[in-house]
């Protein structure tokens, strides 16, 4: 059966962050794939994955003139996350994958919030899975928990 | 029946952002409503505004000091698009929808991108409701179609 | 007694800010505590803190998309001192606690700057505290000696 | 009596940020007066001003390399809150007032914001004035039933 | 024959922008053509007209998110000029243009720059023709005389 | 026989960047020469290199304010690609190269870019060289493996 | 005679803030000439305006990426003022200026201001002739009696 | 006699950048001093310290909200050369020196870059000291020679 989300990294060297979204995705249950396929270098690749995907959703990862995200959507009208890369000025993988032009939407998280790419994609899928719901649920509220438990943490310590 | 999209503005001021995506939505015959909440000055309503709907879909417009994307994220687990509203400095709506804490995501879209918050809409909902995903497709078609006429138009010109 | 400061922070991964204001109290007698709570993890947390506390200023410390000091003044008419974090964009917190709409005020204080969060409280407080103002003024008289002698040892080295 | 809170102008330009700072002020019943003193061209006369004055507290309004509020606060204990003004860079007043060094705090509000520094001193000022507590709750209750109002002229509009 | 250089604009918004690269050339008497193809609206648009053209020199102009010239340098090894469309943020057009990965390199120019972009593609030109760089030169010495002009005018006047 | 590509650099500190230029070039069989010249330390040098020089393209590698490619360019009609350098601030040296004032082209490529730099020349020269042309053909190819080489190594692993 | 100051700007655009220097400098009584000579279109012509040029400080106003001040540095050990010409990015002028690199100084002054080059100037003469440094005095206490003429005005208007 | 420059620092952390200077100035035969005053912790001492000073020129070393060089060219209408120092944000101190407000000047120089505060410094000094002037003139003719001999090494190596 295919994935339901497709994680497509413009570099291999974007794999920390892709990573965190795989991660997020398998904590979750959520089948996912991750793959390499750069919008300048294999335009091709992304265009012939993105079609034959059966993937419900789609995480881009990529850095400096992330032309990622927007290639992947234009290609599709299934959702398209884009999860910028940090490097030396951060506001270019940022804006290149937010100010997308009217017509075809990107879902910008922020700065190598890979997991938060992947949460995304779980509230999307969650929409029609009752039971992944659930887990998003339990997921904040073992958030909630953590910052209880650190709040204790600190004010005893 | 309640609409699918609930479209949230943290002002009055930011209407024509929200009417793009409010007419967008109708183009595509996806029910939606608009109200006025603020993160800041009425955090209990975006509360109970966001605990009491059945939209599938939530979109927050918001300048300056962007909280309201996020403050709704908050209270549930289901999809939030941010709309970050053009003002004197723009990277501050940008940055405060953009980058999220992990744990609590928001799908940014770009600064005063109403209609792409609602394509974005449209397409999580497409997922599971073929004859919007058709319309979708359709909206491409006159996109790419308009492009045609205008290189056209240009060249001849 | 109630402590007449409260230090929240976004996150456990604050607190060295965090210490720098609880230190700086504690140096000027001021009586402060220290808890975490998330605008957006745990809003509702943020929300029954603010409302419970008989505080009388609120330091709030947060980074990236800091909304919890304007989280927190949402929620009070009491002062709320607002200290953006540091991370890769800096401008994130900076402009999302500055650039707070009208209507609900924040205090921001530098990047990273909780000891002058410590101190603008003490401030606050020393309108109506006439001990505290002798141990401000004494405190800026310190600072200035420190100024004359690094200014001595320099020229002297 | 001297007025409770002095605000003081870089420059007669900064006139419309000064006086929305003066009618919200008037508006809570709070005693206030405005003056043009600059950080550079008169740097003994805002000395003289504030170590003259009796104000409880001081809003200083700048733009540029805005210096004023700093100024002020290097002569006084007393809470000083900043108000950046717009320009052609805007980020230059913003980070001049904000980006204070440790030991002299000033409390920054958005740019051109003068109804939120004025909200923040009162707000200073109601910690020993319940009845400007009281005056500042209702302005709170008439900030949220404005949104209401909003809310519903949109919906039904 | 084939048009020498062929500009693309991502938008018929763009045009502006675009008739300036398109009379430079023409004053230059460098055969052109202009065309509207967006890499997000019409991505095999792009990559057809790149495939079947026989220019030496691509001209993209952009705004936004401005993926059009990295797109095309996709499909070729002619050189590609890249020209940001000026709008709410600018540094976004910009980045995404100059910022491009290593392996695809796209030529930028100025914000809204279409003249420069139309001389840059006559001096790749004119590497191999002659009465090309001949216009050129004389092009260069009437801006030259323009600047002595000016000069004296102003002096005079 | 001339070197087809001069690349030169503001300062020795610059070298890491100019070795990858000088490093694709060699890889691609252009015959290319490195230097060191400063627009502001040697302005007469520059012009003296640029005006003996036999070299069909010109590579500029500067940082900080970075002057030297548009100083080349005043004295050149060939083509000059400015490769900006990092350094503390990163926007001087990008937005000093980019935002050349009209009538004197400069290419920027992006931060540190210099395999960018060198394969832009290489994309120049290979317009009128068919074999030059073949190996970017197959550079692109090799490119294009390891994008696909790389994404089997992570599914795999 | 010559000229004590020598303005030179970029463009014949530049003129509005070139005159404020002018204007300024008149005031003052210092002698001073305005010229037009371009760092890229015109490097010669700069150079030789330097070089035979008896000023004994020059200013020089610049937009965009603004070389001219560092290229007429590059030229003298006299001093040069830099005023960078506002625009569409701003920061690409300030910092052009400002990031000068190490061995030839640049001293910018703010955005347009080009009274506060001619005041530079006019200091640096001053330090050399008695009676225009009474002259700068004279107009420092002009600026001081406004700015109690501006406080005066708004607070009985 | 007095010192011809006198260097203050707004904090001893400045003391590498203001050594820069310092050490620039010794090479040159400048007689100079440099002293630790803050325009925030000591305004008063910034006042005494320039109102008894006989040098000529001061150089003012700052980070952050950069106050110092604007403080001390209030006080005097000697000419001010400010450094800003490189930090968290860079941004801050740069514009806080450059973007003073018309009637005071301040000559701004790079970020950390003391040696071009010292090298302005002499250039300003050496209009009426002949033998410092010749000091310049070899001073850049080493940085030019070292240029070439850094281009010759390169080539060679």
């Amino acid at each position: 059966m295919a994935p339901e989300v497709l994680i497509i990294m413009g570099s291999k060297s974007d794999l920390p962050v892709g990573q965190k979204a795989m991660a997020t995705l398998k904590e979750l249950g959520v089948s996912a794939e991750i793959k390499v396929a750069s919008a300048h270098r294999t335009p091709k690749l992304v265009q012939e994955i993105v079609e034959k995907s059966d993937a419900k959703v789609f995480i881009a990862v990529a850095g400096l003139s992330a032309a990622l995200p927007g290639a992947i959507a234009a290609h599709t009208i299934r959702p398209v996350i884009g999860v910028p890369v940090s490097g030396k000025v951060n506001l270019d993988s940022v804006l290149s994958i937010v100010q997308m032009p009217p017509g075809i939407p990107v879902a910008a998280v922020g700065l190598d919030r890979g997991e938060n790419a992947a949460l995304l994609a779980a509230e999307i899928l969650a929409l029609s899975d009752a039971s992944l719901a659930l887990k998003l649920e339990a997921h904040r509220k073992e958030q909630e928990s953590k910052v209880h438990a650190d709040s204790s943490s600190i004010q005893e310590g």
